[in-house]
């Protein structure tokens, strides 16, 4: 196995047992993106150089002292929406052309503070806001679209240009990337982990959170972000439940629930079967599965958009007037429209949400984890602007891959995806498990048990030559 | 003294020592409305009967098993747009005629199971929406405004109508009135006490709070209200930090700011010379006395309103447009007005208030406790609109009326305000502290202090025979 294909812990392993150098690592990983970034175009910025010159300091630090975490010379890649001192934060827009971020964001900080190696910035839909990151290719088939808006991001560890990724998720923005790109992607708890030094889309859904291959990875990261921080307003002094990496082959006892409504309606019969099939699995590892009803899902597209248009163009304000034209059409149109709304409709989806949390809060009781598709169907061809469903009814691409990661945005619960099977046209299908606010342990607990029961996450996606 | 004239404190010492028993001081209170209700009309609602009836029984469990704390059998009044079981709620509306409260709020449900006696419900400038309350009168001048929203809360405990009495505010409504009419009025840190059952104005500004004719009786109304309640979302478990009974005579070490800007423009000379006074006497009793810069002060008429104004027609929008014609003039102009703002002028509001916040946090780490006054003017005449300033400007006297409150409802922070003097024809004059948020004691502390060095809390309106 060459460096590169790595998983996270696998690398942190041989780093510690001194099998492998965090230079040699990152050489392979760099090399890796040598070899198919022309394809992919996941990276807005590599800067070669700087990792290299970070990974021979980590290679120094853990030669004197032994690494500091599993995170010690491992590369990584943030989405380019992420603040890293003395690198552009592009957006991957034309507005952004001249921004260099003066300071780490938060999760920078605390990655290099754990020896991480930063390799680049990876491609985000414009600002992110959009589902599909048009300049990057899926890394299952270059003709699909990568998903959005973290699509470089997921690409990037779908491929092996980085051994995990952080990216932003305010309707899906990790899962639905992570979902088509078979990788894992988890969405903490509102709250959990700073976005200061983040490029905001909308602040009261707006989340920071790891892609990794496996499980078990997405843990290690999450371990390292979390931690209040009083510059993000959203930060909490939280306490996670449980024991991150508490690993247990069976779910004995843990209450699965499946939902009777909404998340397997207008779906693929593919997703369903794959996702379906994953649930019947954890019930072999010992789960109870239950159904449960969504309580308020009709109103999920009305309080995302409701509560994620007006936040938007808010932030967009001033450039949205001084150089409207180094906007893309499709997100200027849409921050544009934000200027029309309503107070009044803002405050209706203010109103709802809390309603819905409340109502989540309830189903909760009765359910540890509710497990279901994270995305409607697998990746489209580039360009395809709708989907159309077996009940004959068209929905725009955009609206389908937000609407099952959307409540777990609007409530704020810990979402990870997990890749649980591939399409007839071998494009990878993820499965979605939430979880209780703070609970980020037990989806990792169930997720990680069906990576144990021998699932295939942590493979590499196979880029054609 | 006639026991309607005792404060809460007291009274409880008296109920306690079995010199007083609460059906003599209930009635004593219902003798006293019997005899100025008619000029003051301070309630929409008094239930005698039922009072009576609880009265008795707590007489009853008193002589059994000794008062359940200080609070039992004294007699108490809530504004009407809270909540209490088998009333009316009326919000001083024809809009709610026809409404009775099925359940208590969780106020009513604290107070009662502290044992005190509800007397009835007082009037609130109509569903809180205005600061001068025009169905009540002052209790010093039966010609003025009593202020508002909570209004006849104020004029109640002002006159011996009730020994204390419960407001809400969302823009001052419990400290302008409080001040207007020589009270005590507290506004506790946003999210201590519950709002469930409460009619709301503005969600993201509303408390709810005590008032009394002692800081000492704020303090024992207080501890009765506090607690985590998940029926109000934007309840915390808060722990209070400090004693709110701690009673010292002086303020050694205590840093008291004054402020240099905002709070001392554009008001009455006489004002500012008894809330000077009042600063001095602080100083005299030990506290260290330091000037400060309120921070984004031209920012707050703009945040309160574009909080406010939204917030407010979103809670009427079904009645608005069923029942346009049973709301006063004045409130159904604001209500549809309300329905005209845009989004973004809300989510720059709220984006505002957030970074007010952050730096009055920064502000108060040099100071405990601000001293500034509650109001710039005392009561105008009934039916007056605008108030002329020294400097020749012109001003709503609603706007001057929330001027000097509303940057506590926006930041969060407790505010207190008690009386510090009267003006030429005898009106009082208020004088507010704000402290850190949870700090309540600290403010407690220094009016406490103000209050034991003689300054003449605790004394009744002197209603004309």
């Amino acid at each position: 196995m060459r460096p590169y294909e790595l998983s996270l812990a696998e690398a942190a392993r041989a780093v510690q047992a001194k099998e492998l150098s965090p230079v040699e690592l990152t050489d392979s990983v760099l090399g890796r993106i040598d070899a198919v970034e022309e394809r992919l175009r996941a990276y807005v910025t590599v800067d070669a150089d700087a990792a290299r010159r970070s990974a021979a300091r980590a290679e120094r630090e853990i030669a004197a002292d032994g690494p500091r975490g599993p995170l010690h010379g491992i590369p990584m890649a943030l989405k380019d929406l992420i603040d890293a001192e003395g690198m552009p934060t592009t957006a991957s827009s034309r507005v952004r052309a001249e921004h260099v971020a003066d300071s780490d964001s938060a999760v920078a900080a605390r990655l290099a503070g754990a020896g991480a190696v930063l390799i680049g910035k990876t491609h985000t839909h414009e600002f992110g806001y959009g589902l599909t990151t048009p300049q990057t290719s899926n890394a299952w088939d270059h003709s699909r679209v990568a998903g959005g808006s973290s699509g470089g991001s997921a690409v990037a560890v779908a491929a092996g240009e980085a051994t995990f990724a952080l990216g932003t998720d305010t309707g899906g923005s990790i899962r639905v990337p992570a979902a088509l790109n078979g990788v894992v992607g988890l969405k903490p708890t509102y709250g959990l982990v700073s976005r200061h030094g983040v490029t905001s889309l909308s602040w009261s859904l707006d989340h920071v959170g790891p892609l990794t291959r496996t499980v078990q990875d997405a843990a290690l990261v999450l371990d390292a972000l979390v931690g209040h921080d009083p510059r993000d307003p959203a930060s909490r002094p939280f306490a996670l439940r449980g024991d991150l990496f508490r690993q247990e082959g069976d779910l004995k006892g843990l209450c699965v629930g499946v939902p009777r409504n909404y998340y397997f309606e207008r779906i693929s019969p593919e997703v369903e079967a794959a996702v379906r099939r994953a649930v019947a699995r954890l019930q072999e590892l010992g789960a109870d599965v239950v159904e449960v009803e969504i309580p308020m899902a009709r109103y999920v597209q009305a309080i995302q958009w409701g509560l994620m248009v007006p936040e938007a163009t808010a932030y967009h304000e001033h450039t949205l007037r001084s150089v409207p034209e180094l906007y893309t059409p499709d997100v200027r149109i849409l921050l544009e429209a934000g200027e029309l709304v309503l107070a009044g409709d803002y405050v209706r989806a203010q109103r709802a949400r809390t309603m819905m949390r409340d109502a989540w809060t309830r189903m909760f009781r009765h359910v540890e984890v509710i497990a279901a598709p994270a995305v409607p169907t697998t990746a489209v061809e580039a360009g395809r602007e709708t989907v159309e469903w077996v009940d004959g009814s068209v929905e725009a691409v955009s609206d389908s891959y937000v609407r099952l990661s959307a409540p777990a945005n609007i409530t704020g619960v810990p979402s990870l995806t997990l890749p649980v099977g591939h399409d007839h046209a071998g494009l990878p299908i993820g499965m979605q498990l939430m979880g209780r606010p703070l609970h980020e342990a037990t989806v990792l607990r169930v997720g990680r048990a069906y990576e144990l029961a021998g699932a295939g996450t942590g493979r590499l996606a196979p880029i054609a030559a």
